[in-house]
């Protein structure tokens, strides 16, 4: 079965400002999941900020593999039950591909725990992305480094949990550097968060670029049957142990009753 | 200067409880806060969620070096901005440290991003806590595992993200296994998970359980200057950069603009 | 194309024990093998310590893709010259499964940096092996444990660096718990660690260790081009630098010298 | 009582090249020893590669809390009974800094496993050390990089281990990156690599350089007791279980036997 590849974008840029729409006449959605066009083992589709629910339904995340997730201008007005449905999804297994300004998006700070800040500047220079760890999946095809030729800089510390991997690490010809490719499990769903792809520059027109994004799909699916029940706090009745036991002491609890939370 | 340890408590089971009333007359906050007793290089308080603000303020958390937290029928009642300033004071530099049934609550499922969630059987079962990290600061002074008469089982899958550190794992007389003692980093701040402690048994009296407490207090304690900015994204102009540069290429923000959050 | 699997033994216990050669009469190398017969992604071959060059030859290993390891009593005769080879063929990306008392082979303690040390028992108690990390590739198709009639007991600590993920954890009757299933990096190759497999008991011909096995071959497998020049150290001249530079102060190296080792 | 730090070095570019020994007349490991002196905390001395055994003797290495490691043109000739003595005493407990071209230091590369070979360029270049860990010890006191005005290039990909923390990542006038400071835990011993230090500049003469080996010292530091028994594998004889134990199945091992290695 195809892994099924949801693109997701705030889409505000691109309708009010001509330089992005002249980038992106399509949305920066239809760039970025153009990665993903003509791979048989992988189907795409899209969905915006301003359709109904954010155009992310509980139908829609059952029936999405991994979904890509870029914001910027409106990361606040992002609904907080549609965050938290979208969080549950990836406890249960779905990947999570978080790009760019979307460091900030409410989804990506509530599953590191962090504020995942940084430092910026808007001065199109320069970003050089090295490949650091060279045999992970997300890095296949790729050369020693991406360079893009004009970029919005991010600069460290950036302030995130420790990676379980770092993939990629930029630098920038003002002289910073970032960790601009790292991965996470949260519970079934592996996150991976891609630093390159500020909305004034070309950058999801970039080959190499979207040659990340399809390893980053095809890295982050996980075919395990989703882990709906990985929130419940079941209670093991105590002639259901795998050793049969006693009750022994006092109890607060009743048989059968559920956990406080 | 001394480590300020405040030990933060929802102490409800000690007023509704005949028998917790009976275990912990002075309530569950004071039996933990005894661990840092007559230690110079700590002192201590405790705080209710009974009290005002749950006893947290600004200024008592400014104030505070390592906080621990014991929570479990009043999980949900705990304020959103109280949790959200907690939060705030890990990431620049307070320690956590989360006590057994605070694995449901709401600042350690805020810092882990995961369910945190678990198996759980209440049948007064014989834990033991085995040392899987023996050279770690958090066990200096114990035994091979600390034995426990009594205990509430928790089981596997705990739905935590990978740790840092595995510094205890315990196995329960039923035959379930947990990852009793895990360590994190978060921002600036150090957070311990430590699985003993029912309200039902006379767990925090236990000399050695005690130590884990004493222990994590000194772990956790980052003696830094508070990480104020590290909620911050500044803007570095392109005439600041660390290597002298010229913007180029179009620009969508304004020199000195606040970025979105 | 296929995953390459070759399964290495030992082969003493065997030869030398009526009951081993009763359990497995064609080698424990033939009973691990049997966990990948007839799977259409999978060619297994087996090698033995006794053969020439232990059966592990440049080519043969270099048209291995996964490497699974049991050995015992003679650890101490494997020649460094061949453990040296199988380290640099994991570094280029082949993956390597270590089984059960290989914990102290030549080639783990070298992967590892450590000790590799822990305590056991020999008493034929059960052993349950619990699944920790439920959506892990590694633990695909498995209930809650595998529960494992009889074993021989392996007790923490275990030496060995913390675990990239820890999948398993087992806990036996006599009250020990292990670290039963982990797994590493080392350069491009993917290391993972399964405890149970005891020469005296039937546990090679358990169906839910052999799924174990077929899924760890899966797992262990790096589809990357070999990563040959892992070990090189080159030298960038200064006009080939990413960014035009001019050698400046004083230079101890010619150029295109190779650098000291 | 005080950290006992000493400082290892090869001692060979110094008595060979007149450019060193003019930048380091008393060798690399008395400008390194400088670091220590006057902190009422530490007592600071050296050894050298040519002194009998190295400077390494048993007694010596039991004095030893922390050791910091300098090499490059003789890594060849360090004796490997001394390079496995160091390892022990580093299980048991002992800190181990190991800086710059010591990546290739037989030591280093034991206790990661793995290559850790990267790509080099001796271009007098500046080097920019970014602080990515502010909050970590060993950043103590640093403003946020560390400006080098000569320094060699070290470039990624650099074969080690992930770490278990990123303290550092420089970047270099070239365009390279680097992971400058990352620390490991091996047994009950931490270990730290930190990247500058060519002998051709004077960069163990930066009052910054210096205050971190200062801070790594007190990181590295295990004030616990010396793990001396954590190579060894104990039987648990049956009556000696936690749980009471009767021995069941077939057995190959006597009682009290040791395990092979």
């Amino acid at each position: 079965m195809s892994i099924r590849v949801l693109v997701w974008n705030e889409n505000e840029h691109e309708k009010k400002n001509a330089l992005v729409k002249k980038l992106y006449p399509d949305g920066i959605h239809n760039a970025v999941a153009a990665a993903f066009k003509g791979q048989p083992d992988i189907t795409v589709a899209t969905a915006t900020q301003d359709q109904p629910e954010h155009g992310l339904t509980v139908e829609r995340l059952k029936a999405t593999d991994v979904l890509f997730w870029w914001g910027h201008m409106k990361h606040g007005d992002v609904d907080d039950k549609i965050v938290e449905r979208v969080q549950a999804r990836v406890w249960e297994g779905m990947g999570l591909v978080v790009l760019h300004s979307a460091h900030f998006s409410k989804i990506f700070k509530r599953l590191m725990g962090t504020p995942c800040a940084l430092k910026w500047r808007e001065a199109g220079e320069v970003e050089r992305v090295w490949v650091i760890n060279r045999s992970h999946p997300i890095a296949a095809g790729l050369p020693e480094y991406i360079e893009i030729e004009h970029e919005e800089m991010y600069g460290e510390p950036f302030s995130i949990p420790e990676p379980m991997e770092t993939v990629f690490i930029s630098h920038f010809e003002g002289g910073e550097v970032f960790r601009s490719g790292v991965t996470y499990q949260r519970g079934a769903g592996r996150v991976f968060y891609f630093r390159p792809g500020h909305e004034a520059y070309p950058t999801y027109h970039n080959p190499q670029v979207l040659r990340v994004l399809l390893n980053a799909a095809r890295w982050a699916h996980n075919p395990a049957p989703a882990w709906t029940s990985i929130n419940d706090a079941p209670n093991v009745p105590h002639d259901k142990a795998p050793v049969p036991l006693e009750v022994k002491g006092p109890r607060l609890h009743a048989d059968g009753e559920a956990g406080h939370r």
